[in-house]
């Protein structure tokens, strides 16, 4: 059934076809649905969803729309669909909204749920312990097939996946995971010994999700078994839990880069002055920051007075130094994001950066020297010590490149050595910083080169 | 067994002893003892491995030690391991390789593999025809429980995945999917049609990768099937292929914003001109295009020369409008890579970013005043017509940082109308262009505001 249809139907309030309709259609588009429509509409629309529908849908569903929909439902019915949503699922939930919402939430929760909930809310944020679901299947290593496969029918229901089922000693210890498959693929009377290979991955509960991201990229897995210090299992990770973190981590990765505060909503929903908030913090300390350009230069106003030609090249120099900043640094920050370097690999970093620097510089620097040595064969614009602008110019270009591929990539490492975000050293922040010493160099290598000429 | 117990046995040479150590390791450390070691010894390490690990590690390896280990390898070893690893994996590391190597890769594949490899690499590149996966369970409707069992016991070693299990018609049009779960709780004599419910989300073999992407992240699947313009079902994605790819596309999305071509390769590996290759690129033509500074400060160079003050905001100008602007496209850039939002809403994105740019131009225009203004009362630096000077400054500002705010968020849109991807109009692109007609900006409020006074 078309989105325009159910429009329609919600229009003429014709509830039974409505009810018939919605449950026919696909999850996306219910979701789409749930999304667009005006606050009380959807709310109608939630309630004829069939409750294993309507969870599945909740759960995909913004933040700010789950609000609205819990909101606008009748007690029971919240408690019920709280009580039914994964665990992990509802710390999330939970997560996104104040402390005292949560606590009148959480009287609508049973006892069990409630405990399970609060053991999540347990865990530092952004911890495996915060992401993991409690809800797994776990056996003995002397169960035969069979008895896996009733205990899996019997009891699979409040598992979130049975694509892999965990083996556990007497005290509860992890001593191995077996995917379905395996199970599935040996006859029923076998033992759980005769398929086991001993050798399994878990993540800790106090791995941070960057850890639990890293495990799932390099391993090819559908779920992680977590485990606490003493090797107990206490629950497990799904992958589809993280593809949506790392794509978060990366969305505030990325608007870090642009200069901007992670939005956390996205841009289409996200409040003007919340946005304006985000924007402006950044904004107003670079341009504090590049308030130090305009004192540089006033040190340097004898200089421009005297030879207004070295103005005309100050936005080339300190943008390159800022280019070649940024580059470095955004090169450095998803590397480090990624795993693919580490603090100590800054050694090797920095002559890497070292040599480009001047590989760069040098190439931008002979450019440079070229296009002032052709504009002098048409106008006298840079008077007859030209050869000598030409040299301030090129020489600065590859002392400004040099310095902003060096502090472009060392920046993020220092950050994340003094336990920030790396991130932050975004491109524009870089370019700033090159910005106002990019000036110092670009004018120290003038008075060098011109003294006794042009100065 | 620690990896520095493997190199010792490695370096004495105990055959035996290393293959128990290694066979015993988890998968992670196995890849990164293959990824450290060098090139003859990894090898050795990986001839010793069995042949499902192996299978598991060689998937997971970088495409160059994949190559190392292939050209090292004997050939009925090698044809041994590219007929096991599952289609997809072959497609994405023959896509790294020349097509003369897979020609003769190629002739390695038993004749039935080499149909599936040829068919899919006859996909365009980035469809989801490259990243599906020819083994699946496709059952019909008619099936009972036990029959579908005992299918996938007999025939399920060479899927994917068993997690999902596909209904077809006679004509092998896809008719509905079946997580395994379902199948598992339900008694045994009940056939497929009772647990059906007729809906699915398949992927189309013509869609892009991006499509995927939001597939999978819309909908919580491990699994999505793939059907051709028929509705004939072809193959299956799975999320761990996703979770990859959407971690490479944001990774060229991140590189793309810092100024850089995408790498392709890990930062520590990629080799040093190939870096040089993908940075200087876009340096060379970010200076050319910045160069148009120095044009446009030529042009002014009179107004300089008689108002020196008017040089020492340059860079504090033209660097708002460049960080506003890499602000607004990083920004918009993320919001159309997440999908959202789409072309269709650029003129609320424009009508948003308007509001925005004067908003923080005022904010930086009112710092800018404040700022002239109270040096003032401790230098003469800025001269009788002080207040003058700070209007200029301060009404540039705005102007700039509207400039930049607009052109940065509309640019990555009219880089996607023209098919291109929007990721292009990176940070300091958008900079280099604010750049230039910020100064335009600035001289020209100069020349309105202090003609007759200083000018």
């Amino acid at each position: 059934m078309e989105t325009i249809d159910i429009r329609n139907l919600l229009e003429d309030g014709r509830k039974e076809e409505l009810r018939e309709g919605l449950n026919k259609m696909v999850l996306t588009d219910i979701i789409e649905l749930l999304q667009e429509l005006p606050e009380d509409d959807n709310a109608r629309v939630f309630d004829l969803l069939e409750l294993p529908l309507a969870l599945k849908a909740f759960k995909l569903l913004e933040p700010s729309v789950q609000k609205e929909l819990l909101w606008s439902m009748r007690n029971d019915k919240a408690a019920q669909l709280l009580n039914e949503l994964p665990a992990d699922d509802r710390t999330a939930f939970f997560e996104e909204l104040p402390s005292t919402v949560v606590k009148e939430l959480l009287k609508l929760l049973t006892n069990e749920e409630r405990t399970i909930t609060l053991s999540l809310l347990g865990y530092p944020e952004h911890s495996v312990g915060r992401l993991m679901n409690p809800d797994y299947l776990a056996v003995k290593k002397e169960w035969t097939v069979k008895q896996v496969l009733d205990y899996v029918r019997e009891n699979g229901h409040d598992s979130e996946t049975v694509n892999v089922i965990y083996i556990i000693d007497e005290s509860g210890k992890l001593i191995d995971d077996i995917r379905i498959r395996e199970v599935l693929f040996v006859s029923p009377d076998k033992s759980m010994t005769e398929i086991m290979d001993n050798r399994f991955l878990a993540l800790s509960v106090n791995d941070d999700e960057e850890t639990a991201i890293g495990a799932f990229r390099n391993n090819n897995r559908f779920a992680l078994p977590v485990i606490d210090d003493g090797g107990i299992l206490i629950g497990i990770v799904t992958i589809d839990d993280v593809l949506r973190l790392a794509e978060d981590e990366d969305t505030e990765d990325i608007q870090k880069i642009g200069g901007v505060e992670a939005l956390e909503e996205p841009y289409m929903t996200v409040p003007f002055f919340k946005l304006m908030q985000k924007r402006a913090g950044w904004l107003t300390v670079l341009f504090m920051g590049e308030m130090l350009t305009a004192s540089a230069m006033g040190y340097f106003e004898d200089e421009i007075s005297r030879a207004v030609v070295l103005a005309l090249f100050i936005p080339l120099i300190i943008s390159s130094g800022g280019n070649s900043g940024s580059q470095a640094s955004t090169l450095i920050i998803r590397a480090l994001a990624l795993g693919e370097v580490t603090l100590s690999d800054w050694w090797h970093i920095m002559r890497r950066e070292i040599l480009s620097g001047l590989f760069l510089g040098s190439i931008l620097g002979l450019i440079g020297f070229i296009r002032v040595a052709t504009w002098t064969l048409f106008t006298d614009l840079y008077g007859p010590h030209w050869m000598l602008v030409a040299f301030t110019v090129a020489f600065s270009l590859v002392g400004v490149v040099l310095w902003g591929t060096l502090s472009g990539s060392m920046l993020p490492l220092l950050l994340k050595r003094a336990g920030t975000d790396p991130a932050v050293s975004s491109a524009p922040f870089v370019a700033t910083l090159v910005d106002v010493t990019g000036l110092v160099i670009y004018f120290s290598i003038a008075i060098m080169l011109l003294r006794g000429t042009l100065l």
